[in-house]
């Protein structure tokens, strides 16, 4: 680790900055005009932006001892990646060898980040940082290909290697909402972020509030329903109120009518539940499938269900432009691309010198950070801490 | 419970959906111009979101044993609240048997839910998830009705049978403050939110931030003062230091200048504190009346002196269009409509079916959540619990 | 304490209200534009709002017992901080004897506050909140008259009188990333909100989000490679990867490129993570300099990282009205001014009736904080305190 990891993160920062040098220049297409894009898109990208740092990083908090790597790593997998990103898709939209970048692209690029902090949900606490180096590197390659986001979270199932885990949810019960809570807030800038400017954004925003409101009902009312005592499942609530969200993803920008959005997001919330209840303890004693944070039935089933739901909704000819035949095959075509992409970065991340964790080192934060020892501020043992330090020997709590 | 709340919030959830269904429709009358308003409302709105979810919700995480259920039932509250918040706010300015929405429904819709938050910091703990989607239905209608958010805190008071409970603060001693302080921040967007847009809104924005301003450091002055051993109470620091976005409110918009609202702010923050000294126990001793957060002292008194202040203001002519006899009847039919409103919603509550826990049950998160197991990390421990839940056999840590 | 302070922070209010209530007025000059000013410099505000307020406070929560104060005296400084900036900055603009006040006032009296805080981190835990309120009157004073935030942070070294003090980091893992993401996340906004409307902004925005970027990366692969074991230190993670924002914040609306953005983060990321391995032993052991949040590595030498960088940017001709010689000496005067301010500062608050604290009372929350008693939630002990309650006797744990 001491080597491995620093050479290839400088190895990759380096090409980075080199290729940035080549090829990237500011876009300067909006310049002078009234009301510049930035002006209204810099918040839009803003609330993005906390979704992806603290709603995913926060997301990913509830393991007990594996606190500090959910929130570091995940701020490395977006440092890397949103820089990777920028080039990834720059290249596809290159004019005279050069790659013109602004506030749009910061948005695409914090999107496929997005991507790849879905997937390290599904391997947290199972993968190195080199392998999440790598993982960061191949995801967004194959985003930028796809740049579909409905399903692209089946592509890691099969590269888990520890047994399947508990979620273990420790005392620090009121935090665990906490990257709920910001994931909630900001899907409708998420959703709409990308949208055309004016009715289509407004829509946008609107369905995806409606249909997280709806499904947040449902969730809270199947997740005491299914439960024998009756009681709710901070799992369910923690994760599938989100699944509104995700679901109403592919049609938020259409006309479907505020009662539409409601309708994909109750039945979201639904699926998401009985997924969690039913559909991870299968995975994992059937299949061997462990998907730490059970991204499955946050992300995949929900994200069909929005791909269906796009397909009727062009069926009922809300907008004018769709065709249900092209939405069908763009569903096909993003779930093909993600289980041959997810299979691809499995067997890659499986290769011996990239530093898998072993079964004992899951889920442990001691074994990449350096964690202090725990003063409890009697004075005499300050001043032997400070003797130590000053020698250079920083004690440390293992 | 497990049959009552799922039957009771798929109903409404049901109602909610067809309702939406006949009557609600975008709002187009704002489309094609130059400078959408959804560009500049939007930030706002964000705003507002976040202290309805993430101010409202942590403010009231300060119970050790009820974190899940603050931040949990706060979600259910707003989900639900914002769909009835839009209906009945449609209900009253229909066009044509339509109900047309925008932005400025969301933004309408987070404050009626604000009004509920308020109310469900006085009875937090002493109700069941039923009796929370009645309030909500309950006391968003009596809001949509009376449409003046200033006093409508005060008619909590009647309905808490659990003993008065002393706030126990827990060791997540640098927690306590993340509700207040994304309160804080964003007071001056949800003063100016709903002012007329230009000078107005901009005012309102200044004078909220200069009356926090002010209040704070009356707050910590007097937390100080007041003790008989000369520290900061953090009970006055977590809420009293809101007092001037409370008091300011009501003559945000209003040309009261900055020193204006510093007066309002430092009386507020002077007032609420004392509240929490010596109106609580009085409360609490003399009339029985429990009030978990302190919402009174918060919320109660520095909206009457905020009334009081838009009288001084129109008698001032600070404005040329304002009447002092228009502010006091407006003020005194806000008290009148809270009394009410509060006593009947405490009526209804007190209804047996409704499942009103007992006192033992009082501030348990574990008579309403399935709280997990707290795993360790040994691995013998974890197979069996893999073992387990194959099985189907969640293990609880009850 | 009980008298001092109340006294102090009433004086220096009722002051404040005044010289508010004889000068400062709305700005009006913005009125009647078709684009106002406040809809787009709002949203940039607010940004850099939640990094005083949230991010401040939460990147000083790490130690153990004084999570309390962080917080809090953050929340003291900042309500002080930005009335006094306010009428210190007026004063150098001010219009017929009148101050004109709009966001754009806002955004400089939140960037006074930010140098307070910043020199906070230095003395977090020995000082006593009187000589809190001090030094902000004090250092906003010196900061209007330099106006330049890069390095003014070498100000604070002077004045600390405790031991050197071994940060220790708790149990609450999770939560010491909470003040670096939300830093992380809004820097761009702070660079940016006072450069030029329109292409200089947007260039500010992207050099600071690619810096911070390429920062986070060198950092990471920094911390491994320098410790012994070839681990993380969740010190370097929380402080360094945000140097990058403070190094290319002289330069962020220059025309450095991208590229040139990532080259000065880079840089930044990597001597971060050196100062805070080599020099603050260094500094505590041989000059006795006891810097507790290590301002020195995130502020200090990043800032002059800066400096120099914008000299070079210059020197390049990036843009056409730049002078290496004038860059060159608003960094000598930057630094000058910031060590003779700091130095009377620090002189100063060493004047023994300011309530300097003990060695034995540093770092401690219960010296200033009323620390409520930690109840289990059984029914007789609440009876008893609400008994006690009713009496007046409040119980504290001590």
């Amino acid at each position: 680790m001491r080597i491995k990891f620093p050479v290839v993160a400088f190895f990759l920062e380096i090409t980075i900055i080199i290729l940035f040098g080549i090829f990237v220049k500011y876009d300067i297409s909006d310049r002078g005009r009234n009301f510049p894009k930035e002006s209204w898109l810099y918040p839009l990208f803003q609330d993005v932006h906390v979704m992806i740092f603290v709603g995913f990083g926060f997301l990913m908090t509830f393991l007990k001892k594996y606190g500090f790597s959910s929130v570091g790593i995940n701020l490395l997998i977006a440092a890397l990646g949103l820089q990777w990103g920028i080039l990834l898709q720059g290249f596809w939209h290159m004019k005279y060898n050069e790659i013109h970048i602004g506030i749009e692209s910061m948005i695409t690029a914090d999107f496929s980040v997005a991507t790849v902090l879905i997937s390290f949900g599904a391997v947290l606490g199972k993968t190195s940082p080199v392998q999440v180096l790598i993982m960061t590197i191949l995801e967004i390659t194959v985003f930028a290909c796809n740049e579909h986001l409905v399903v692209n979270v089946l592509e890691v199932s099969i590269l888990s290697d520890c047994w399947w885990y508990f979620p273990c949810y420790n005392n620090l019960k009121k935090n665990i909402f906490t990257g709920t809570l910001f994931l909630w807030l900001f899907w409708p800038s998420f959703n709409s972020a990308i949208a055309a400017a004016g009715e289509a954004q407004e829509r946008a925003i609107m369905n995806t509030y409606f249909s997280l409101a709806a499904c947040t009902m449902t969730v809270f009312a199947s997740s005491i329903l299914i439960e024998q005592k009756g009681k709710l499942d901070m799992v369910h609530i923690q994760n599938a109120t989100l699944a509104g969200g995700v679901a109403v993803g592919s049609c938020a920008d259409l006309n479907i009518l505020p009662f539409g959005a409601m309708l994909i997001g109750s039945i979201a919330g639904i699926i998401s539940v009985l997924g969690f209840k039913y559909l991870t303890p299968l995975f994992a004693s059937k299949l061997n499938i462990q998907d730490t944070c059970g991204i499955h039935n946050l992300h995949g089933i929900p994200g069909i269900l929005g791909g269906i739901a796009s397909i009727i909704a062009a069926a009922l000819q809300v907008n004018n432009n769709l065709s249900p035949g092209m939405q069908a095959a763009a569903l096909a075509c993003s779930i093909t691309i993600a289980l041959i992409g997810g299979a691809i970065t499995g067997l890659i991340l499986r290769l011996p010198f990239l530093g898998q964790p072993s079964d004992q080192n899951c889920y442990d934060d001691t074994v990449y950070w350096e964690v202090r020892l725990n003063y409890t501020g009697d004075s005499t043992e300050l001043q032997n801490l400070q003797k130590a330090y000053s020698r250079g020997n920083i004690p440390s709590n293992r």
